[in-house]
């Protein structure tokens, strides 16, 4: 099957490649970004079967060329600004680097080939401002984006659902929740304290972990159930719809650092720092993944605790 | 007072500017489009308190230059490009000119100048898919855009929220309805069949009217009194908010076109016009103006019969 990935250089494609290359072993896959990936973690047979195409997402006659030459069955969307700060800093580079981009890809699949499966990566952060009573946050739930980003990805999915109904597109929609997994850079929260205590079990660092506001809740899965969930809804998602991909279960950041420490064998003192906190946060998101399991039958696999050991031995072999 | 008025060459631009210097004798007002306004209708002393600027809202460094410049105390953002039907056939160029314009507007607003207060003017198009229980549709009801043009109306709403709550700028939206008055084009309902209508009073067109789907039902309201709602609006309305600018009244295309044949005394055969009828279309669009009314003491003042007539005059002396 042919596959074409946008934002193929990031940390989500990565691991989806390596899914897809697990469960097709005719794959062949053509890789957009601007960025230059780092794909030393697949071995040589697999980088045969990829071709990188630099594409520029705001550029129509450059998406154009690269569809034509591609012929893809399937597209995966994963390119996106996805930074809510970086959003409240550029919010028109965000806004163009999340909707804008996104328009134009629907309106290259429409004129080059609409049997094209278009999988849109949405994201959780799409809900913004909720109150208690609407965890577990369900597909139905209302959108009230709380940053320029969010605003952005709300505009990208009900762009794709008006495209699905009104040209017979075939788009799938995603909101997906907090993920990690190995290689994830530490800017996002389980990475970057689980490098911390990975410094700290090599003696690196003094027993101290600077975080930010340990008590807010969050519903963490790993990216490689997140990969799985992708290519079960590019086979059996319904076209114009959205689906959650989350774990359904809550954890406090607090419970997260626990869980690590123990994995490591080692116990840290928690230090706030204000850097971290965000000046405007949900306490709780926690999302539904009943739609998603009716579907597809996906289910989370890896458990919380055997992938956030997975993250801690990648930072101990990295650093 | 000095105000700014993007697509300031536009049908309810001319309304409001006559609106402006009724109630303010020290207006100034600079008028950005890129199009030429014909403001024949207005008197010499007004000409003398306005400034056109052509202006490309996508083009950053234009409106600084002209906010530089101008430096309001408030905008009304009229500019957008507002039809539907080609949202379906130019949904990138119907994005930009709705969404990316807004976003460049609050951009350059914060730059120069974050006391601006800015009203946002957007369309019951955003609520979209509506079900009859929904009627009469307040600002709290979900919004489910079904076209290119709404979900861009969407993302401009929701652009001003973030940018109102996340950096303090003070904005007013509006979600405005089906509007009519002298000097519309006929390419909006009412004006089209008063146009029909008056030619047949002139003996120039056969006694047959031409129309789509007569039975649905919109909420129509004046022009004149939604010019009035944007001021008080700019006056008293609340940052972040939304108001419908709505009659509150909802009627069906053959009541209107009842109430045209009664003012111009004549009686015409109505046929259907297949290329008139929209493919998807809401059966009521019927907007609650509680809340405007209750935040400013709005209320539509001139009756649907006399707005009417005046419409029909307009076709009657212009044709």
């Amino acid at each position: 099957m042919r596959y074409l990935i946008t934002g193929a250089a990031g940390f989500v494609a990565g691991h989806l490649i390596e899914h897809i290359f697990r469960t097709d072993s005719e794959a062949a896959i053509t890789c957009l970004d601007l960025a230059e990936p780092d794909y030393s973690f697949l071995d040589g047979k697999m980088h045969d079967s990829i071709s990188l195409i630099k594409t520029d997402l705001l550029s129509m006659s450059d998406l154009l060329k690269t569809l034509e030459s591609a012929r893809p069955r399937f597209i995966i969307h994963l390119a996106s600004f996805s930074s809510v700060a970086y959003s409240w800093q550029h919010p028109i580079e965000s806004f163009m680097n999340n909707s804008n981009i996104f328009l134009n890809l629907l309106d290259a699949v429409k004129a080059v080939d609409p049997c094209i499966r278009v999988l849109s990566v949405g994201s959780s952060e799409q809900y913004g401002i909720i109150t208690p009573e609407m965890i577990p946050l369900r597909e139905t739930a209302p959108q009230n984006p709380a940053s320029p980003y969010a605003v952005a990805r709300v505009a990208q999915e009900q762009m794709g659902a008006v495209f699905a109904h009104g040209f017979k597109l075939d788009i799938v929609s995603t909101r997906s929740f907090n993920h990690f997994g190995p290689r994830q850079t530490e800017r996002f929260v389980l990475s970057g304290l689980a490098r911390q205590v990975a410094q700290i079990k090599k003696g690196r660092q003094e027993p101290v972990i600077r975080a930010g506001d340990i008590r807010i809740i969050r519903d963490f899965i790993d990216v490689r159930d997140v990969v799985k969930a992708y290519l079960l809804l590019l086979r059996k998602g319904t076209s114009g719809e959205v689906y959650n991909v989350c774990s359904g279960t809550g954890r406090t950041i607090a419970e997260c650092l626990d869980t690590l420490m123990r994995i490591a064998d080692i116990r840290c003192e928690i230090r706030k720092s204000d850097s971290l906190v965000r000046p405007v946060d949900n306490p709780v998101i926690v999302g539904d993944n009943g739609k998603i399991h009716a579907w597809t039958g996906w289910l989370p696999k890896i458990s919380f605790e055997s992938g956030l050991a997975d993250l801690f031995e990648y930072w101990m072999r990295r650093l």
